[in-house]
């Protein structure tokens, strides 16, 4: 069993108060998959620019990730700038160039059309469902999304949400898009425009998954040593899903320890910049923490 | 085994997008004791008005709350007027009117000075030390604080931290009394401070409990029913030290558990204004939720 993950593919500057890193390998793709490899091949469907370091896609290869349908363009790399200070819990974003992704096109390999798992993660809703349509029978799909396509391409995304099995989205997105204020009604709201089942994620504070046969809330794994949190959802998001092809069975007894996974993995992103810490994880190291986890939860 | 909590009780004006209330019961001891009575018997040390209510002191009695400390004096009950907007998550405190609280003394009738169990809920430190010193041998002590003492007293708050066994704070407070903006940081810095605990309460997010020898973290029971969410710390509290009162012993276990019955309690008091939901609680129901809290919460 093997996953497939649409996202970005990006060179990161990131400034928090522990310091400022310039270029870095990011994108939601990247992050997602430094968690989801732990538990299932990988395959990445992306595109980078020319300027791409020849580094990060030999990194990439070596952490095992199947990089056949990583296009590379004419033109620049996506890069985004950004900003985190006091408690870390949102970014201020200074610049974002979009370079090549603007007319991205993703082209998925024949082999890999026959991939079921598949994670949609944020790009522009169109090239997610151009995406969806062109995979034979997905069995289980994710979408992730932002605040600027839920103001700019509100049709499309909710048009995608009919389609896929669970919508991931933070707390302000699940609001905005939702029209509710009460995170319960947000997600049974978002509920109701089609997925299945709906995660909100909220940063430190944990997660709320909401699905017509149950709800689960989990707090975050407390850290004291948070670096850098970009990229935090998407390693959630890797983790989580990894954990679910692994078992190869959606039920509810795997969803709430593949979203425990996600919430440990999510731990170790924020634990230092980019994905210096994830990189190297093991699962030995996720292991121990989930025990340390089940520890702080239990009563 | 019985509890003594000393705090305000007060007439309480809530505006919510649900409805508005003007001068209903509440207070912190008033709320701290529609959960804390629950499992023990309440002591209720506080200062009241000539303008108050002879129903509410009826309507306290009736709930079994002992009232011999409760003074009522020349002038007006404590007022405190508030609005909740969006996701009523922070109050807009519109006025307050101190009245008879501003030259508050309290005094704990002798037979309750032998009381093992003392809350100290937000009032002036300085009020706070006081009835502490009046208490014979206090096993174990919780203290409330809010945001204006932590501005307006802090060196008389830090003196009582010293003498308390837990500090329960909202994530505001603790990070502006620790100045520690990560709240795991701030738990251990105030830990550092003199309690032996230090429990962090993040709203509709849940709690996080600090202590040398674990840390414990819940979120909090999914509601989609916030109606005023005025009292909810301190039915929390009320909850927590009302279990632990209870049990009779202070070990690891019973606290998990304690914080458990605290974010239940507190879910419930969020459901309709002041205290017409917890008034009226009963075991019973406080257990089925705690069922429904444990499905919600396994993985």
């Amino acid at each position: 069993m093997s996953i497939l993950v649409l996202g970005t593919v990006a060179l990161d500057t990131v400034k928090t108060p522990f310091g400022k890193r310039i270029h870095m390998l990011g994108g939601s793709a990247v992050h997602f998959s430094m968690s989801a490899r732990l538990f299932t091949t990988v395959n990445l469907v992306a595109i980078v620019g020319e300027d791409f370091p020849r580094e990060h896609i030999e990194f990439l290869k070596a952490k095992g990730i199947v990089l056949t349908s990583l296009i590379k363009e004419k033109g620049m790399t996506f890069k985004w700038e950004g900003e985190y200070q006091g408690d870390l819990n949102s970014a201020l974003t200074l610049n974002t160039e979009l370079g090549v992704l603007s007319t991205f096109k993703p082209e998925v390999a024949k082999q890999q059309k026959a991939i079921k798992y598949v994670f949609l993660a944020n790009v522009d809703p169109d090239i997610q469902r151009r995406l969806l349509e062109e995979m034979r029978e997905p069995v289980f799909v994710g979408l992730d999304s932002m605040n600027y396509w839920i103001q700019n391409k509100r049709p499309s995304l909710l048009r995608l949400l009919k389609k896929v099995n669970i919508y991931v989205a933070n707390d302000q997105e699940a609001r905005d898009l939702s029209g509710e204020n009460n995170l319960l009604k947000a997600a049974r709201r978002l509920r109701s425009f089609g997925p299945q089942m709906v995660l909100i994620k909220k940063g430190e504070h944990g997660i709320l998954l909401y699905s017509d046969r149950f709800v689960f809330s989990l707090p975050a794994y407390p850290t004291d040593k948070v670096i850098d949190p970009t990229g935090a959802g998407d390693t959630f998001a890797g983790g989580f899903m990894g954990y679910l092809v692994k078992k190869e069975r959606i039920n509810e007894a795997n969803i709430r320890k593949a979203l425990a996974y996600g919430t440990i993995a999510a731990s170790f992103n924020v634990e230092d910049f980019g994905v210096d810490k994830t990189s190297t994880l093991t699962m030995r190291q996720m292991e121990q923490r989930m025990a340390h986890f089940k520890k702080i939860t239990r009563f």
